[in-house]
């Protein structure tokens, strides 16, 4: 589906333009957009060696090879056994490359291990040359990011129209069942199920634990997982009965914020001008304190990529970027609330990947 | 429950004996091992800086301070916010430490960040100064290992029993129902669910597909999860119907070898003799070439750690050493079989995790 040898080509134009000799992709998102690839996130060293010549070449344990297809003569398999120095291997196919671009995700350990066998290496990060080819999603990307949403956006909506319960229940419980959901509502795998009730909902990855919903209280969905390579990523808030007022004022105000982002996601804009949208509406109406964390984050084969949507981030919006609103307000111990729409920019209005109510929605 | 002071300290101990200055603790089972503290894989930085002082310090996203409860006045929190600078942070504290070791599973960011912000760091892996401590279970861990072990046991157990339907169904209609069982027997995650069906066996670690699993064939249940910190991986092999005579003569073998590996798992012996003991069996019935990987890992807190039962590690075993033995063998494109068994090395008999039969049960 996607043209892969076209992309390769791409980085490579990125790499001249930058004076990079080689670049290492480990595992990660930039490994599986270039190749197709994913890799499990193990000890043993898969890493794609895109250097000057023709082919790049895929490092990877020969236990794994049946799950990497060589694309033409573009990228061929070197698959090592397990009594093999895959850095030996990586270290050869470098050759008299020095200055050599390594993906974020890349453990540690296998940078070490180069740096030592391989004197006078010059590694720098390869985000600067991998983020711009994925930036700006596609129409196929973007096709695949809002069927996604459509998925993540069913599970939301059966939390909100009551047909989970959830009073009475423990927080892990119910993410049992809302892991389930995504499943059927057709997520490959579940990446994250933020349940927060009630004080939990305070902590933003509030991991589901052992406490029992109770009446009245507000409890925060942030659930996604991936479909086709692309992730999904929404929160709602539902309250099990009547909100305390507080919570009430507070919400409204977050509401507006959130449109508020959404409707800056604008070319004309930058990242940060997202982040100050929202942020202004809550600082405004006092609760900027309790606003800990950006506005949003990129969205697409990660859950979490360029751009940030957060202060100091200047960089100009640009048709095809796709990335969460999800401002919060959070008042540790006692609750916290929060609203996410993944969107995408265009020429004209953003996209909106996820269509569930943005409402505080009593079950 | 553990005394994460007292593991610090024996952390410091090797940091002295091996002239280190600093260790830099990413995410990752060591991080948890000497804190309790399991971060999310984000790129925001989490870290632990030990330094010479007497308190460690936890460099971690202010939006994920509610999950990390400093430990008396001996690590202490120093979360950071949105617009801070980690790196920065985490170099202030490094002070004048020179001779740095890092995580393995660390991120290649923060290692490359780290040396353009500290000139003359000389990073080196700290795997030399945590497997130490974290390869002998202590008879806590061992309880916590037999305990997961025997939530693993119960869904391969069901899977023998045929209460979960094969044939006519896909591995990923089967990997749904497996996921759900391993969390009802008590895991709090599932980490991985390899079911290979068919030729599909043949690839050590696949994923389950769409392929709809047919009568007369060999499917291999690889599964596992985390309960209470610890790991769980054991492999079954089941035959819907009756298996190829080929594959009955190949189990034979396996089986031997996988019994011949565990036997092996004594004091006097090392890593490479029980991947000796297993493999010599294989291959003298011929099947050398078909038994394409290691036969074995270690397992505590992280699911793949020291140490490796591969040819090539002349480490001695001791008592408190937890390791798969798990050969297989793979005919591409036709089936594969392993067998799979957690062992814990003892002053006498090695204690064995997974106790459902070891044969090719019927379904």
């Amino acid at each position: 589906m996607f043209e892969y040898p076209a992309r390769i080509d791409r980085l490579r134009r990125q790499m001249t333009a930058a004076g990079v000799d080689a670049a290492l992709i480990g595992l990660g998102p930039d490994l599986e957009y270039l190749t197709g690839y994913r890799a499990p996130a193990l000890e043993r060293l898969t890493m794609l060696v895109v250097g000057p010549d023709d082919a790049a070449t895929m490092v990877l344990p020969v236990l794994e090879a049946a799950h990497f297809h060589p694309i033409d003569d573009r990228v061929i398999a070197r698959p090592w056994a397990e009594t093999e120095d895959p850095i030996g291997i990586v270290a050869r196919l470098l050759g008299d490359a020095r200055i050599v671009a390594v993906t974020d995700e890349t453990w540690a350990r296998f940078v070490i291990e180069l740096h030592q066998a391989v004197p006078g290496l010059r590694l720098q990060r390869a985000v600067g040359l991998t983020a711009p080819l994925r930036i700006r999603k596609d129409a196929a990307e973007i096709e695949l990011l809002r069927a996604v949403g459509a998925c993540v956006d069913e599970v939301l909506a059966a939390v909100q129209s009551g047909s989970i319960p959830l009073a009475g229940r423990s927080e892990r419980q119910v993410a049992r069942d809302v892991t389930a959901r995504l499943l059927e509502a057709g997520h490959d795998t579940v990446e994250f199920c933020i349940i927060g009730s009630g004080p939990n909902g305070a902590s933003p990855h509030h991991e589901p634990g052992d406490r029992i919903i109770q009446a009245d209280e507000v409890i925060v969905f942030d659930i996604g997982g991936r479909r086709a390579g692309y992730s999904s990523d929404s929160t709602r808030c539902v309250v099990t009965g009547s909100p305390p007022p507080e919570v009430v004022e507070a919400y409204a105000v977050l509401h507006e914020a959130q449109r508020a982002g959404v409707e800056a996601a604008r070319i004309g804009n930058t990242c940060e001008g997202v982040d100050a949208a929202a942020r202004r509406v809550i600082a405004e109406a006092g609760w900027g304190e309790q606003f800990i964390h950006r506005t949003g984050h990129g969205i697409g084969m990660a859950v979490h990529e360029e751009p940030y949507i957060v202060a100091g981030n200047p960089l100009p919006l640009a048709a095809g970027f796709a990335f969460s609103v999800e401002p919060g307000i959070y008042v540790p111990d006692q609750w916290g609330i929060r609203i996410e729409d993944i969107v995408i920019v265009t020429d004209g209005d953003p996209i909106l990947c996820n269509a569930t109510s943005t409402e505080l929605v009593e079950v």
